[in-house]
């Protein structure tokens, strides 16, 4: 088979029905339960509800896209209706996950809106409600990203084994990282190999990674592995730094979050842990039990040249590894184009 | 086939036995998840080590109990591994929901020790780590469910597709269940059918119905699936109704858990939403901003005779719904000796 007649768009064109595919199945799915829990009282449906508007919300659909793209590069049947269980599901793990960060975190806003706990933490107060408003709009965001989960699990039920495989590694894995990533901010460790880790685990490889993964899974490619991981895993450090930076330096009405929120939070990202490594200076900041945030920012604001050029190699050597994987060309060249919108987004 | 030969001791030999399985299984499970992640972390086996240490800590094992009886009953072969899998899983998302409704119900002690997320605020606090104790301690409590609640799924992956489909169900309810506890008493809402719909939901349902049901769905018995959920709705009743009274009257040492609390909370129990139901003086007392506990205290003290006649009839339909049952009387008996096991315990 060549590659002649299969241009770009077309493959741009089979990508997005899959995704809408999957954006249905999501709907379906939430419209379901909100009509069955509303049926035995209202706020039964407010879980549903919660989890409906994050998802509404828009969000970039990274990982619904790197599922897909990784199962139609590896030669998967576009109308399989697995994928699009996959991609949706994914999406909905995400969804539970953000539900959870923002609690774990403190993080008042999500994409642009208040988050979900703060949201209902306003409900309960400005009703009047019983007991502690904070209480209740955690405990909301805390079931509702339980619910996304389960619902993910729903979804990918019927996958088959070895993509249920990718699936229980990727979401045991979310769960672990964001414990190592609130102990480590607590305990203010500086431990950059650590720190590292974390930020492969809690973002890059859920987020790319583990998504391609289990597009190649689905299409009963494993012979795909290596090359995928090492495109996920350099891609996903370039994905971690951007998202460090836009954390850091972005403009919060475009990144729809706080901006400055993890050095006021004393948190270890990659980019500080890098910087730290690197930097006798931003080592003995980072060490003290207050942390100066202005200075901080500035000896980081300093070295972003140099983490330009240390994004730039991560994208280069995801390149390498495409090269090494068994896939259409026109599939390497929207894999290609993915990283450099990863790589190089503003928010 | 007769039952002459198969006598009481026999039976409970067998169920002790795959219990023990189900016992192995999940110990398995959590010390292999242990290495692993204290490999890459000490710390990151901090959610593992939290689910463990309330597994551990004891709990009566009902639900696994439940289900291992509802499979044998309903004839399935002992040696399967699956109905171990499935038996060890219910206790994990058990072991989450626990976890979850500490955080949620803001209670202090289970099983006789300090709350999970009480534990561990306690210990960022002594140590002096960063940020706010609670929201630390409640976010390993929140992560650490959510962890047992994913082994839970490992766990029962492999399950066939009816199976599968008691148990979304059961997990979702769960979920729906919980919010709709907290909304209720946050909104301070007396809806006596409510406040039973959520019992039924949150304890009978998934304590007793939906085991047992697994348990069927396992051995491939659907025909079982009425005269279970019956004997399943009658005895969850009893069982939230005892539940009720021990966390109104019980001894909080025997109980391990707070005694009282509910009342404090404003929480519509069952056992105060029937009584408000029936009367006109609790439902006075309940429709106010405060609630006088020692007063509601008193009148649910008065009713206690009429309450526990009415666990009796409850205990009593469940045994005439067992008489509608297709299995071994010999099962039939046992499944009558754990009714009065659940109605009549006093932890």
């Amino acid at each position: 088979m060549t590659t002649a007649v299969t241009d770009r768009l077309a493959v741009r064109g089979t990508r997005a029905e899959v995704l809408r595919r999957a954006e249905r199945r999501l709907g379906e799915l939430l419209a379901h339960e909100r009509a069955r829990w509303s049926g035995v009282d209202e706020r039964g449906a407010v879980p549903v509800d919660t989890v409906t508007s994050l998802v509404d919300a828009g969000g970039k659909r990274l990982r619904p896209a790197f599922c897909v793209t990784g199962y139609l590069a590896a030669g998967g049947d576009p109308e399989d209706p697995m994928v699009a269980d996959a991609a949706s599901g994914i999406e909905l793990v995400h969804t539970g996950a953000l539900l959870h960060d923002d609690v774990l975190d403190a993080s008042d806003t999500r994409r642009g809106a208040p988050a979900a706990h703060v949201r209902h933490a306003a409900v309960h107060a400005e009703r009047g409600w019983r007991g502690e408003s904070r209480r209740y709009g955690e405990g909301v965001a805390l079931i509702s990203g339980v619910l996304a989960m389960l619902y993910a699990d729903r979804l990918t039920r019927g996958l088959p084994p070895a993509a249920r495989e990718v699936w229980g590694e990727m979401v045991t894995e979310i769960q672990i990282g964001q414990h190592l990533d609130v102990a480590v901010a607590a305990e203010g460790v500086i431990a950059p190999e650590l720190s590292r880790w974390i930020a492969i685990c809690k973002s890059g490889r859920y987020s790319i990674t583990r998504p391609l993964l289990l597009g190649a899974a689905l299409a009963g490619r494993p012979d795909l592995t290596s090359a995928f991981e090492e495109y996920g895993e350099c891609l996903g450090l370039a994905f971690q730094l951007r998202d460090d930076l836009i954390g850091a330096f972005g403009d919060s009405t475009v990144a729809g979050k706080p901006v400055g929120l993890d050095l006021e939070q004393h948190k270890m990202t990659l980019l500080l842990a890098e910087a730290a490594e690197r930097d006798q200076q931003v080592r003995c900041l980072v060490n003290r039990p207050e942390w100066d945030t202005a200075a901080l920012l500035d000896l980081l604001d300093e070295s972003r040249t140099r983490i330009e050029e240390r994004i730039d190699a991560l994208v280069e050597r995801a390149g390498v590894a495409l090269d090494q994987a068994a896939i259409e060309p026109v599939w390497r060249e929207e894999l290609s184009e993915m990283a450099l919108e990863v790589a190089y987004r503003n928010r």
